[in-house]
């Protein structure tokens, strides 16, 4: 398993609950996908939103995003190291 | 206090003892500028560093990074949003 930080642009104005809902419906498929999505950021006012995940492949982590309806991210890194 | 996800660009090569010491070299300096920096992540290999931080404001979170030694962030976006 690997640890990926995905990242969304364009998402001005994103509330809360739609970044939970996001977050509930990737759940859904994670289990399928092998992946866990452990965290999201969002700044509402630039559009950002950050998810940091552990899967098998960052094509894996992408196709957990579509399917579960949260938009295929603009940006994906693996980030082996962490502190 | 407000959250902040920071991102440097150009450090390819980066490795686990380096993102380290620069978490080590700003955590000197964070009393002073009331800054707290919780987890970083590194891809050596794009050379992109994700840090998330809490502090006052985006400008002390860039001076804890630039008195610590670890460079001024690229990007700075507060996260007030988090699941």
């Amino acid at each position: 398993m690997t640890r990926f930080m995905d990242v969304h642009h364009g998402m001005q104005g994103i509330t809360a609950q739609q970044l939970q809902q996001g977050h509930d419906a990737t759940a859904a498929v994670e289990a399928e996908e092998g992946v866990h999505f452990e965290h999201a950021w969002a700044d509402p006012e630039s559009g950002t939103v950050y998810c940091l995940s552990e899967g098998p492949s960052a094509d894996a982590v992408k196709r957990a995003h579509e399917r579960g309806g949260g938009g295929v991210p603009d940006e994906i890194h693996s980030v082996p190291l962490t502190v």
